[in-house]
């Protein structure tokens, strides 16, 4: 793998991603077991699924990755920040939703793949200038959805957890989702593929609203559903059917 | 470890499995830190529970591998297909059950799984000729069954993700289910343990009810449940029985 | 880690935990992958969560240490167990959580927190004198509380599943849960922290108004809820929140 990396250099300039690349996620294992399991991820997950059109494959790296760190899938988690980085993923952006996701997926989940990532991005030269800022301006907050949502939130949960409350408007809400290091659609979209990782569709309604009013077609997550039914197992995406079926039909309205 | 593997030699002829093979699970850390632990294990788990006969060692040592692949412990996995090897599940079994959970249970736990099953593979000789057949010829399928499961499914999930009910249709329902390798009865059974061990019981219906047509009876999924509270935890487990008891009920009627 | 591990001692006399401490389960790789995410941990999660006194740093330690073996975080277990023993929890306690999520958490997420602790546990000179007896006297049981419990899931649950119904009495509620090395009040708060960290609220009801039952204040409830969503993420959180906050009003009642 290492000549692999070394030859792909920075991924500013993202080669198209090809069946080649996808099978560093095969190791030789599945073929000696499961050859059956090798034809389906060649021919059909790699083949069919990975270059339908309907979701950029940019978009499925990124939301393979998060659901894989979600899932704390460590073992494999390095070949599939490399995979994100050839489709054109930034390391700024890798960076970005593991920090993002360590407040969604949990911090040891977040702390491992950061572990996995950093080889790859020292192969690839990634430096420190590579990353997000760390105190950058934050995007512009919208302040009256924002005081709908705390309200709501404080009024529900503020004899619950106050700390909770404090800490999701102060740090995730006025601080994590405005960072300009991961674009809001992108932010949304590994929330979403996280939730469905998780099992957690009771969470979803809201962060896929979000996802599509910050420009997320309904082709496209549709896609990612299809997409993630190989990656967390048919039955998460099954139980995240019908909130999706909810949410669209609730926005054509 | 690799003294009792080349011992056992090819698992199509099973001793019986006896608790001295269990106690390969439990490493001497146990005993160190947790001696109460360890006597659970040995008096309670491996003593009471594994002989009990309302369910085979067999089927015992199937779910409880479908089961920590679900969970993707993967620190102990070889461990557990060396014990369904020698409680008489076979090699193509064990195969097979692989490809089925990478749909059920997620792509990465089917390929750890088939990373911890290759050096016991290996160890005892199994070769390509003991796996399934890639393309072997299919179990008929009910057609009537099939295009009622289907019709539901599009009509309600077409228009959210058109590739989810595809792929459920083409991939599972008219291959993967249908491939010999494994009994309909275990196929199921593998499903609904790893859907107890994913904590997805919203899911169980459908899987209990067919694992029930194909001939797996009430005391077994009882004697299943019984098993599993231990491998996954009893709270997965008491939330799976109301759904049980709902199967139970109405297949009474 | 070894000399900091060696130079701590006993954890019967436990320091003060500091951030140092807390230092020690944030690996090189976060600053070089994920600087945002770093001081996150050193300013927020380690500089006020940590600190808030509505839960002591012992009881941090120890829900921590228990949301993590529930969600199989091997690779940081061992610092965890170090960390713990540093706040105060002694290896007994350590060592009877392990027992205890064994069958709350599944059976391999304890024998992999075993095989973490071991190591800690050897380096610091814990002995098996320190550790919990195997058959010590047991606490006294509620007879009436625990025959309305047992008659209720008797009859609920006797035709699903009669080994669940008899290994749930004589195992957990007539042995595990009256055994004296772990306090009935921590024994609860480690089982709610395990349902909490495996998405499991619907299960909560029951131990967390036992927990209360057995001295854990509303206070320290709510903060738990606020530390643990660091470590399970956002989402386990505001699941358990809506259970959170039916216990503590039907309490008022």
């Amino acid at each position: 793998m290492k000549t692999r990396l070394a030859a792909s250099a920075l991924a500013v300039v993202a080669a198209p991603l090809a069946a080649q690349d996808l099978s560093t996620t095969l190791p030789d294992a599945v073929g000696q077991v499961a050859p059956k399991l090798e034809t389906y991820a060649q021919n059909d997950l790699f083949g069919s699924v990975w270059s339908d059109e309907q979701l950029s494959m940019r978009d499925r790296a990124l939301v393979t990755f998060a659901a894989k760190l979600t899932r704390n899938e460590t073992d494999s988690l390095s070949e599939h920040v490399a995979l994100a980085l050839d489709a054109g993923v930034t390391p700024a952006e890798i960076s970005e939703t593991i920090t993002h996701l360590a407040f969604y997926s949990g911090w040891g989940n977040a702390v491992a793949a950061a572990e996995s990532a950093a080889p790859v991005f020292e192969e690839r030269g990634v430096s420190s200038e590579d990353l997000p800022a760390e105190d950058p301006e934050l995007l512009p907050l919208d302040e009256d959805a924002e005081a709908e949502r705390q309200d709501f939130v404080q009024s529900t949960y503020g004899d619950v957890s106050q700390g909770v409350v404090d800490n999701t408007e102060e740090l995730l809400f006025r601080d994590l989702w405005l960072r300009p290091a991961l674009d809001p659609r992108d932010r949304s979209l590994v929330t979403v593929a996280a939730l469905i990782a998780a099992g957690q569709p009771e969470q979803m309604t809201f962060h896929l609203n979000r996802a599509m009013d910050n420009g997320l077609t309904q082709d496209e997550a549709g896609a990612m559903l299809s997409h993630l039914a190989f990656y967390t197992g048919w039955p998460r995406v099954f139980s995240a059917m019908p909130v999706a079926k909810d949410v669209f039909e609730s926005r054509r309205q």
